[in-house]
């Protein structure tokens, strides 16, 4: 594995202090699953009475663990649920010794936690195709139970950690009726990411009330517009999770809350953009904003072939303006585009416009803006109505270098 | 520009000795359009009864010279016909001002060396979004026109170079009821390389006599297993062109001719292999073999899934058999798949069957085995017929140093 030494430059400050959810504990421990001398297990266990919504990845060849939870994610629902997650290993493309070790696990957690079987999710990240060793979970789960606590949420987040730089958290709160309900959230990521639901593991909890199959709406229509915006590589991982849980113990209906919906969605929006800020080597944070294409759907393309573009990326990492490229990656999207009446912003310099270098265009100006951290790159195609914003970071010598050599 | 010092470590030994065409001549010249101290325009005048075929980018942002070119392919066939090509600027994406660069340098080789305008086709490779300076071409137009030379080909595959580290040619001779016909092509390209004819110039010639549509059918096609079967960068330029004239010169037929296409396959296999072989960055060429696929679209899918997959790229340059990326960029393509009937070889090692890792799997010997420069990575979905093989190469520091600063 490679060694991360350094903390990604477009890093928070510092993890957010996040509420205490009422209805959920965390334990983690030192497994030696496959990292020596960190937290590599983190248990959740939810109060009877939570529901639990999921998205996971759509790759062909997920993990056993995914398959595992798809099947759960709307059955049972009486009862606790419990969460846990391995990080070092994915358990991932081990045939029928992967789905034994989901099965070993799972039935090892409700054993210990009391929780019934049909209620235990797991998740695994990490190195592809080695077996997982699972007896290293397993001798660790008494103490993981004994050592349940409601404010180990920081623990959890990084106990998940692969490449990761930074422990990822974001929260909110909101007000239903004079009554405050939470939600707090934790996600890993860094590399593999791309729309779908890429290398990432993501996990809210709020003690609001909110029906499962409501909960399940809720969050699929908003992964739409948050994790499935964001890209660092364009690859998908086999192993993509991300369960909300509401645990009901704030006594608080939630459902069809609009207060709560949007306060949701800025929860999935912050650990979005914090994956896309650890990206593998990232430097910049850039969001591209595209408008006026023919259609939302299109609008989308558009910015996902900007946002996987080795060009632009790298034209980023080089802080050139180089917006040639843009052109470039609208032209091959597949989506309509009108060459002529294309329009191009870097920030608030109009870059291009009806086809062609802006009048008023500076280099030097677009120069200068291209060595800030955060950069908006717009696009209006002209076109119609359509939009949508996806976010990405640079491609530079960092990503080269975590990559050539993870598992050696 | 970046200054390219070093020759790719995939390159032949040396430019290969081409054929003479008889029916068409070449000239360069330092016009200086960006470069100094190089030749940056070709000239090639056809003899009458040179049919003319031609693809090109299927990008929605076509240069102006593309645009130009698919005009005119399929009309006119009477008289001589002419190429023009110049390195340094593209012409794209550069408005009105574009098509005038367009008709004033074809109007003027025309007037120069007495070719109808209709049979005047030019291309323009190297900077996006920048006027062209055409004034310096039509400066040398004369100089040009009398320095045409039947044996000058190597010569015009170092005129259209950019970011190559080598010129590019390939050739094949094949006998017709006893009676030689020679083929000779030139290729410029290394970056922004996708299917769908990337930022890649080339031109073939041949001294065989076939009717244009029928030359046009036999391009088509063959392109759609050669330069449509290869990538870089995932990128699709704004200017990929390839013309393929055949003079007649010979006075033999090759209409219909299997010997004939099948010498033409390897001219395009050749160059097209040379492309990658000169990928920015590139020191590993690699064969990506996909067999039992639903069908032949669904193999290629797949073999471009892990062809443009950066994590498979940057293992490949960090000489890791890391099979596990192969199974995730499978999984992501969209094609069908079916993880539990997948194997994988690199080289003659099998990885991985049934889903999981063989058996008699060694990665001390998979590890050995990525240290060649020449690799293959075999894939069998267990499905079906379906096959394709596509190349690339590795994705490393090479390719960032090149990208991050390519204007400045």
């Amino acid at each position: 594995m490679a060694t991360i030494t350094k903390v990604s430059p477009l890093a928070p400050a510092a993890f957010p202090k996040l509420p205490v959810i009422d209805g959920v504990r965390f334990a983690t421990v030192e497994a030696g699953v496959r990292y020596q001398g960190r937290t590599d297990v983190m248990l959740a266990v939810l109060d009877p009475g939570t529901s639990v919504a999921g998205v996971f990845t759509r790759s062909a060849t997920r993990a056993a663990p995914v398959l595992d939870c798809q099947e759960k994610i709307g059955g049972a629902s009486d009862g606790p649920a419990a969460i846990l997650v391995n990080s070092g290993n994915a358990n991932a493309f081990t045939g029928h010794y992967g789905q034994a070790s989901v099965a070993a696990v799972t039935q090892a957690v409700a054993d210990v936690t009391g929780v019934a079987v049909e209620r235990v999710f797991t998740s695994s990240t990490g190195v592809i195709g080695e077996p997982l060793a699972h007896d290293r979970i397993l001798a660790q789960l008494d103490a993981l139970n004994g050592a349940l606590s409601s404010d180990a949420i920081e623990d959890a987040a990084r106990a998940i950690m692969t490449t990761d730089t930074f422990p990822k958290g974001a929260s909110a709160q909101v007000d239903i009726d004079g009554q405050r309900v939470s939600i707090a959230g934790i996600a890993k990521g860094s590399g593999m990411i791309a729309p779908d639901m890429a290398t990432m593991l993501v996990y809210i909890f709020t003690d609001a009330k909110v029906e499962q199959s409501a909960l399940q709406a809720m969050l699929s229509s908003q992964t739409d517009t948050s994790f499935n915006c964001i890209t660092v590589d364009s690859d998908t991982s086999t192993s993509d999770s991300l369960l909300l849980c509401a645990t009901g113990a704030s006594g608080v209906d939630a459902t069809g809350n609009a207060a709560f919906a949007k306060a949701l969605n800025g929860v999935m929006l912050d650990l979005a953009h914090q994956v896309v800020r650890d990206g593998e080597g990232a430097t910049k944070f850039v969001e591209i904003r595209v408008s006026g294409a023919a259609s939302d759907a299109d609008a989308k393309v558009h910015g996902l072939a900007i946002a996987n573009s080795p060009l632009i990326k790298t034209a980023v990492a080089g802080e050139d303006p180089n917006w040639g490229r843009v052109v470039m990656a609208i032209g091959k999207s597949g989506a309509a585009a009108d060459r002529d009446k294309l329009s191009i912003s870097f920030g608030e310099i109009l870059v291009a416009e009806n086809g062609w270098v802006s009048p008023n265009y500076s280099e030097d100006e677009a120069a200068a803006y291209m060595k800030g951290q955060e950069l908006v790159i717009a696009v209006d195609l002209g076109l119609g109505d359509g939009q949508s914003t996806v976010w990405t970071c640079d491609l530079t010598h960092g990503y080269i270098e975590i990559n050539a050599d993870y598992r050696s």
